[in-house]
């Protein structure tokens, strides 16, 4: 619900409603929404790091093969949703930024954890002769990221798959050749 | 007040009290808020426009130098306000497009008309020899905008200028090249 309607427009009662869940219990785990939301990012960053370690710990594949089936695996589910929601932690970047410095410190958090795991697997396909010598990892990394969540966008919106397959497919062919 | 908070939590009596406008006058000219937010895309993407025929337009530069200036120039702005709000357009993107469909007609026109100006900009660059010749301008266009609003959600986030710069950096020495 938080992904699909953002933070302010989803209430607690309509939460509540659909899990089942009396309101005590709620505030018997969660201190305010805030701390629900904060909690739900959690969760959300955690879903994630197993789909990374899935696929950037492969070892039977190359650093950047590796790299490149995560990326396509997180494409796929998105296409398989219509290429609608997205992805939770943009969608709140967006959203809260600005406006809560909490949630803004949490988000800045699991997009520096995402950069690193990228950096990781870029760093070891260049000591495998896969990328340019001159292109630092954390750079490439931090690029793989935004343009990620830039295509993602783009083809939320426009309710294509080509933005963000067109940004794989630039990604790999021209920024790391 | 809607790049900044989003549409769903902008109210209409707080924009009439800001505006210092009787709510009779607001339903004269809009019928709904639905169609007072797409009117303020409008007037958006019009202020888009203009700065943009003010760079791709400047005939002394080369295309190449046209579309850096541009993006230089939007980048700017950003910084100026401490890496806030960002792009009206994007961040509706990312709240409406999946909750409203007039609202995501009219981002994707918008996003479709921005990629239109830069395509152009690239052909042109491309006849002067200043990109390779099996990019096609189209899809260099694509990127351009997604990865530039990938930055800019990414420099949000992490309140800082550097995934923005960044991601100039890397689009035109390695993406152009």
């Amino acid at each position: 619900m938080m992904a699909r309607r953002g933070f302010n427009s989803t209430g607690i009662d309509a939460v509540l409603k659909k899990a089942g869940v009396p309101k005590g219990s709620f505030y018997h785990y969660f201190d305010s929404k805030q701390d629900f939301g904060l909690n739900v990012l959690e969760h959300f960053a955690a879903g994630v790091e197993t789909i990374f370690a899935s696929h950037l710990e492969e070892r039977t594949l190359s650093p950047l093969a590796r790299l490149r089936s995560c990326v396509e695996s997180l494409a796929a589910r998105f296409e398989e949703n219509n290429c609608s929601i997205g992805c939770l932690v943009a969608n709140l970047g967006q959203e809260m930024a600005d406006q809560n410095e909490e949630f803004r410190k949490k988000l800045a958090d699991i997009f520096g954890a995402w950069m690193r795991h990228f950096e990781k697997c870029l760093a070891e396909a260049r000591d495998a002769g896969e990328i340019p010598e001159d292109l630092s990892p954390a750079l490439a990394a931090e690029i793989f990221l935004s343009a990620f969540e830039g295509a993602l966008l783009v083809s939320k919106v426009m309710k294509s798959p080509l933005p963000l397959r067109n940004f794989i497919t630039v990604y790999f062919e021209r920024v790391l050749r």
